[in-house]
Formats: C-alpha cells, structure tokens, sequence
C-alpha cells in the first residue's frame, strides 16, 4: 500500500513516534537506514517496514510505501534514508554479571556509542538511571551503529541496584578524578558493575558514596578530563583483556 | 564599545568566521563559551572579547559588548553564550616524536574528542588529510574543550609525511579490521605515528600499504567495529602505557 499525505492518521501516528511519550504510550520506536533496520530484523524486533515508493528492498514483515514528502515528514533527519522500521521496544532482562551503570548521561551520541563500546567489550547490561537521554531518540540508536540489540538495558533507580548488587557479591566501581587507584592496577572482579556519571557533574556524590573501589585514568596533567564516551570505553577495554 | 546593530560592517566579519572560506581568508576562528575563551587566552591566542551588553568578565585584550540580538546573530549555537572570543588561527610546530595522523575523519564530534584525547595520552602532533572537518568549525572546537590550544596540529598530505617519517625511523602503524597484531601485543616504540581512518571507509589502502604494523583491537564478534574517536583513545591510551 502507497501513502500520499501526510494527513493520514497512521502516518501521523507514525511521526509521534519521534516524541519519547508516544515511544512510551505505543511501546514502538522508529529505526532510520538500511543498517538499523537489518540489525532490528535479524533479533527479532522490527515490526513493519516503510519504504520509499519503489524502493526494492524485501524483508519478511509488513510493509508499507510512502512518498517522498511523506518520508520526508516521518523521517528525524535532513535526508532521509529510503528504509525506515518501527520496532518494538525491548524488554528487559535480569541482570548479568558485567554491568555497567550511567548516571544521567545525557548527550545522544555519548549514549549511542557507549553502547556499541559495552557490546564491544562484553558488558551483558547497562543500567541507566531516569535522567538519561532515551535510548530510542533517534541520535543514540544513530551513534550505537544497532548494537542496542545486542545488550540488555535496563532504566532504574541505581542506588536501589547498587544495593541489590552489593548483596550479591558485585564489585562496584566509580570514576573519580582525585584518590582513587589507576585503571592499570584495577583487580578484575567476576561480577562487577562500573558507575560512569553526567557529562558535566560526574557521579553524584550519594553513588559515589556507595563504590567499593574508585578509578582514574592516567593522563596529562593539561588535559582536566576525558569525554564519558571515550573515558567509559577505555575502562571497558582495559576491564575486558 | 556597544554594537546595537547587526549591519554594521565590523559585526558582519565577526559573523562570517562561522565559514570556513573566511576562517581561512582572515586566519582568525570564533570560539564560544567563557571555558573555551579562557584557555585561548592562557595559551596567546585570544585577540578579541565579545560579550553581552552589561556582562562582567574581563581580560587583558580589545573588549567589544553587542546586544542580544547581535550576539544571537553572530553565535553559531542556538543558546548563545555571554561570552564570545575571536582567536588568531595556531601556527604549526615541527612535527613531534608521538604522532597521529588523521585520514578524512569528518565528523566534527570524532575529530574534536580525538584532539581531547591526545592531548590525555600524550601524542605531541596530529597531521589531518586535507579530507579531515576543519578543526576551527564551532562543533570540533567545543569537542576539544580547548584541548586544541595544548597541542601541534598540521595538515598535510599524510603520504608525503609518512615517507619523511619513515626515514626518520618513526614506526607506523595502522588500524585493520583482519590481519594485524593484537594492540595489546603491540610493541611500543620512541618515535611512531598512528594512522587512523575515515568513519565509513577507514584508513585508504595507498596509506595501509606504507604502514609497517597493522594493529587491531579485540573485541565481541557481534560489533563489527567501535567510533572511531573511541578506537583511536584506545590505542593512544595502550600505546601511553
């Protein structure tokens, strides 16, 4: 089936999926590309396929066909891509043994690629605190190149886990910039989770308060800090070898 | 002074620094921010204050007050800050004994924390392709967090370099995906420049084929490979040991 107008109400349902509360209230996201979309369909979660009218491109789920400009509106981006899909959003797993927790990160890019770092380097779960950006905004499912299917994530209070984890045995750690142990010297644990926090701030203090171990890494005293993105995935590299 | 309109002519040419053609013809650039202004001013090269009407601020260097609206007219983001300054463009250093060498990285994100990270890790020069996002565009320069300042940045023609280089004894080494050493394995050396390649595509194979060591980093079949701001903190990190 071919839509022409952007005044159809399910096209109009489909753009609200640009909004988190509607992504929350369907319980759907939408995914922009070639890429994502194969990504999506090989675990499982792509729902139906939009495609630009005469686009050859098949996959064994609903499909429907837009036109330019209703493309146009649906799509988050300047140039839309000839593929979109709606996905459903994924459910939630218990917790695994390698985990990592963000305390409201909130740049897109930042999430998006500390996933793709945390499917890189076998982190089974990210646990996000209420204050970070939504992992269906269309920048982070964009930065995480679909690795989001890869790894179970989890949105929660983290001083609630934290507590939960301590019980059972995990090793928690924190950054922190000042008195804690370099990254090279850290002794691996079997369970872990690592805390990273808020671009500007950092962990709060009350998380902090909780860690069993503090961490830093090494570098030139001109630089005051690294971005979370890069900071988080050399720590997951240096905790995976 | 207080400039009140944005068609006077000296606020027109503050403007257009947002262009490449004029960062190029002026040889000035425009950061934003007090942080970043602040470290421009440590390092020399601020020439020029622009701040909003009735700002307190000040700085040993020429002082201009605009209004809100010129301001807004001049910023390039879309919450202007109160603080604007204008900079001379850095003047290239002789090439260093730690290098990194950029082939067309053109994301402005990648290629700002990229120059962040090396100034963590202690790389002393960065050669960017004539490929590479100019690194005076406002999104590379809030990406460094003025990191640029604190480090020798040349562009060039990486295979020309590569050639000097090699003569001078200088290890280099490449990324690829396939048929490398591990970088854990990787054996550090005294002078070594690290080729890193373009977002889609990767390191060209004219420059791999001049490399003497292919390095990779290890990680979860399931990812086909990380950012590559995230891929080269990595390395540099490793190699910083």
């Amino acid at each position: 089936m071919l839509y022409t107008s952007i005044k159809n109400d399910k096209i109009k349902n489909i753009k609200k999926l640009n909004t988190k509360k509607y992504r929350d209230e369907f319980n759907e996201f939408l995914i922009e590309g070639e890429h994502l979309v194969l990504e999506a369909y090989k675990k499982g979660y792509l729902k139906e396929l939009i495609l630009l009218e005469e686009t050859d491109f098949k996959l064994d789920v609903a499909t429907i066909y837009v036109t330019k400009e209703v493309l146009k509106y649906i799509s988050d981006l300047d140039n839309p891509p000839k593929i979109i899909g709606i996905c459903k959003k994924i459910e939630s797993k218990p917790i695994g043994n390698r985990v990592l927790m963000l305390d409201d990160v909130q740049d897109p890019g930042n999430l998006g690629t500390i996933i793709r770092s945390s499917v890189a380097f076998n982190i089974d779960t990210i646990i996000l605190s209420k204050g970070c950006v939504d992992i269906y905004n269309s920048k982070v499912l964009r930065a995480t190149q679909g690795m989001l299917f890869n790894i179970n994530i989890i949105e929660s209070d983290l001083l609630q886990v934290i507590k939960n984890l301590k019980e059972k045995s995990y090793k928690i750690y924190a950054t922190k910039v000042n008195g804690g142990k370099s990254l090279k010297n850290v002794e691996k644990s079997e369970k872990f989770a690592i805390i990273m926090g808020n671009e500007g701030n950092g962990v709060k203090n009350e998380i902090l308060d909780m860690s069993d171990e503090y961490i830093y890494i090494d570098m030139n005293p001109s630089c005051e800090s690294l971005n979370v993105g890069i900071a988080t995935s050399i720590i997951l590299y240096e905790l995976d070898k």
